[in-house]
C-alpha cells in the first residue's frame, strides 16, 4: 500500500474508533435503560477524551489527525509535511479529510448497532440525534459559532504546541495521553453551550449516518444547524495555525 | 517452577486481583449501606479500569492476558509466542485460560468475604448476582451478543496495537496505564447495554462462584444468559486478531 | 524578541489559557442551561487541574509560573534564576507578575464570550461573579485567609519539590501532568471553604474583567473580599518558599 | 542531619501532607456548607489517591512509606534495607513508624484549621469524627477486620510488585502516579464497608488529634473501634510481605 493509502486507511480506522467510543458514551448517558443512563457530563467528557486516545493509538501511522480542523490548522501553520511524512498538498489534504469523514460515518453506524435496542426503546427523537451530532444549549448560530471557534482554537493551538516542544509525545501508548487530557478539558470547560463538536468530521459524519440509517422513531437531522459545527471548527483550527506562527517564540522549545 | 507454571500462577494471581477490584467496585456501588452506594457508573468504569491496571502489574511475568479473549485474539493474530516468551500451542493456550478461570473464581470469593455483611443485608437477589456477573439492560441475546462482540473487538484490537508500536508500554508501573484507560473508555462508551463483560473469565468465573457460595438470600445465577458474555468476547477477540492482520500496515510502526 | 519579552508573552498566553479553561468549567457547571449544569465539584476540580495543564504546555518557555504566588515562592526559596534561565531581580519578577495579570484578564474576557448567552440568561448575579472570582462558603476573612494560605503553601511546596528532584518533569506533554494532579487534589481537599483561588492573578484578573465588562444583569464585584485571595496566596507561597529551604534535606534528591 | 533524621523528617512531612489532603477531601464532602458538599464517593477516592501522590513526592528521601503497614510489610518481605538505603532494624522501623504517627497527627490538626468554620457549623458529631478517622458502614469488628486485611493486602502486595519490576517507577513526579492509582482503586473497590483505613497511622493519628483538639460540639472518638483500622492493616501488610516471598517468581521481573 502506498503512503497515501496508509494515511487514508489509518484516518478511517482511527476516526471510526473515535466516533464509536465518543458517540457511544453519549448513547450510554442519554438513551433510556442504559446502565450509564444519567451518568453526568463529567463521564461524557472523560469518555470523549479517552475515545480520542484510542483513535490516536489506532491511527499511529497517519499522525492521527482524525479531525479536518487539525489537518487544516497544520496547513495554516505552514507545516511542510504532516506527522506521517506525507508532503502537504491538495491531494494529501483531501485524503486526510476523506478518511476522517468516512471513518466518522462508519463509527456512527457501529454505535447504532451497539445500542440498537436502546435506540428502539428511547421515546425522544432529540436524544437519538444527540447521540450522533451536537446541538446548541441555546440556539443562536452566531454565538454558537463563537464558542466552537474558541474551543477548536484551544485544541489546535495546544496540539501544535505538543508537536513543537522538545520532549514531544509519541502517538503510541502514554504518548497519546496529553491529547486525551486536552480533549477532556475542552469538554469540561468549553463544552457547555454547544456540546463541543470541535471537529467537522465528528459532527457531520454521524449526522449523515443519522439521516440515512433506519433508526426507529427518529426525527429531523437538524440540517439548519449542521453548518455551525463544521464552519466553527474550521475557522478555529485555521486561526490557531496562524496564531502558532505568531507565537513561535513561545511555543517552540 | 517452569515457564508454564509461572504463566499459570501469574494469570491466577492477576485475574484474581482484577476480579476482586472489579467486582468490588460494583459491590460498593450496588449493595445496600456501602459508603460508595449509588456512586454512579463513572465510578464503576474507573474502578474496573484500575482493577485491570492492578491485575496487569501483578501478572507481569505471563504478559498479563487475564482474559481468554485476549489469549485467543493473540492466537488469531498469528502471534508465535505470547508476551511471556512462551510458544503459542494448545498446551500454553489452555494453561492461560485455566489460570484466568481459576483466578476469576478466587477473586469473586474474596469479594464476597470483603463485602460479606453487605451481601447479607442486601434485599435484592439481582443486585447480589450483579456484583459477580454481567446482565443485559434489555434482554435480547442476539443484540447483547453484538454489543459484547463490538466491545471486545475494540479492546483486543487496541491491545494488539499497543504491542505492535514503537514505544510499546511495558507491563509494569506506568506502562500498564494505557490498558486501564482503554478499559475505562470501553466501559463508559460501550458498557451501557450489557455491562461490558468483554472477558469470558471475568463473567463465567464469578458466576460459578455465585452458584456455589452460600450467599444469604441469593437467587438464580441466570445460566440462560451466561453464554452471551462468554461467546461474544471470544468472537470479538478472534475478529480483532484477524483484523490486526489486515490492518498490519497501519498498526505496525 | 528578548528573553523578558518571551517571558511576558509566555505568561500572558499561558495564564489566559489557564483562566479560560478554569473559569470555563465553573461557567459550564454554574450558569443556567449549560450541558454541564450541575456537573458537580469533582468536574470543577478536574477542569481546573487540566486548565493548569494546558496553560503550562502553552507557557513552556517562561517556566510556566502562571501565578504570582509561584513566582514569589521561588524568590523566597532563594532561587537565583527562574526556570526560564532569566535571573531573579525586580524587573523579571514584575515582568512575570504583569504577564500573569494581563493573561488572567484576557482569559476571563474570552470565557465571557464563549458563554455569552448563558451569562445573559442566568438570573443570579452571584453565579455570574462566581465564574470569574472565588468567594467564601462562610464569610470570615480571617479563616478564609487561613484556608488560602494552607492551600497555596501545599501548591508551592510541592511545585518546588518537583523542581528539586532527580527525575524532574519537563513542562511539555506528560511532564506537565504532575502539576495538574496537584491542582486537582488541592481543589478536592482544600477547596471547600473558599473555592481555592491559590493564585492572586487567577482571582484578581477575572474580578477586574467582571468589573469592566458589560455583563447583562451583573451585580457587585465584591471588592471587600478581593484582598483575601490575593494576600492569602502570596503569604502561602512565600511561606512555602522559606519552608523549602528548611526542608532542603528531604526535598532535594 | 543523619540518615535516620532525614527519614524521620521525611515521613513526618509526607504523612502530614497525605493526611491533610486525604482527610481534607472528606471534610469538603461531609461537612455542611462546603463547596464540595455531597461531592460523592468517587471524589473522595480521587482525593485520597492524589493525597498519597503528594505525600510521596514530599517524602522522596525516605522512600515514602507513610504507612506502618507498608513499613512492616517490607520487613515481612525480607527486605534488607528500606528504599532510602537505611538498613532494616528495630531502630529504623521505629523511626519510620514514629514519623508516620507524628505526621498524621499534624496533618489532622491542619485539616481542622483549614475547615475550622465548617467544623463549627456542622451539627452532626459523627460527621466531624468521620473527617478524622474511618468507621464501619455495618459495625462488626470481625468482618470489618477482614475487609481492612484484604484492602491492605492488595495495597502492600502491589507496592512490593512495583518495587520489584524492571521499570520501577521513581518516587518523584510521574513515578509516584502508580501508587496514587492503586490507592484510588482500593477506595472505589474495597472501601465500601469500612472506609479503607489501610494505614494505621492515617486512622490512629487523626483520632488522637480528634480526641485532644477543642473541636466545637465534637462527640466520642470511638475508641472501641479504633483497634480495627490499626490491627487489620498491620495483618494485611505482613501477610502481603510474606505472600511476596511465595510469589517471587511472578512478581520479580
Amino acid at each position: 500500500m502506498d503512503n497515501l493509502g496508509i494515511v487514508f486507511l489509518s484516518e478511517v480506522v482511527g476516526t471510526a474508533i473515535l466516533v464509536l467510543l465518543g458517540c457511544g458514551v453519549v448513547a450510554n448517558v442519554a438513551l433510556a435503560k442504559n446502565k450509564g443512563f444519567g451518568g453526568g457530563f463529567l463521564m461524557v467528557t472523560i469518555g470523549w477524551g479517552l475515545a480520542v486516545y484510542c483513535g490516536v493509538i489506532a491511527a499511529y501511522n497517519s499522525g492521527a489527525h482524525l479531525n479536518p480542523a487539525v489537518t487544516l490548522g497544520l496547513v495554516a501553520s505552514g507545516a511542510e509535511e504532516f506527522g506521517s511524512g506525507v508532503p502537504v498538498n491538495i491531494i494529501s489534504i483531501l485524503t486526510y479529510i476523506a478518511g476522517e469523514m468516512l471513518g466518522a460515518v462508519l463509527g456512527a453506524v457501529v454505535v447504532w448497532l451497539a445500542y440498537k435496542q436502546h435506540f428502539d426503546q428511547e421515546p425522544d427523537p432529540a436524544n437519538k440525534l444527540g447521540v450522533f451530532s451536537t446541538g446548541p444549549a441555546i440556539r443562536s448560530c452566531g454565538w454558537n459559532l463563537v464558542t466552537e471557534i474558541i474551543g477548536t482554537f484551544v485544541l489546535v493551538l495546544i496540539v501544535i504546541g505538543f508537536s513543537r516542544q522538545g520532549d514531544t509525545p509519541g502517538l503510541a501508548a502514554l504518548g497519546a495521553l496529553p491529547v486525551a487530557l486536552l480533549v477532556i478539558v475542552i469538554g469540561t470547560s468549553l463544552g457547555g453551550p454547544t456540546g463541543y463538536a470541535i471537529n467537522p468530521a465528528r459532527d457531520l459524519g454521524p449526522r449523515i449516518a443519522h439521516f440515512f440509517l433506519p433508526i426507529k422513531g427518529k426525527g429531523s437531522s437538524d440540517w439548519s444547524y449542521s453548518w455551525v459545527p463544521v464552519l466553527g471548527p474550521i475557522i478555529g483550527g485555521v486561526l490557531a495555525g496562524w496564531a502558532s506562527i505568531v507565537l513561535l517564540p513561545i511555543l517552540a522549545a
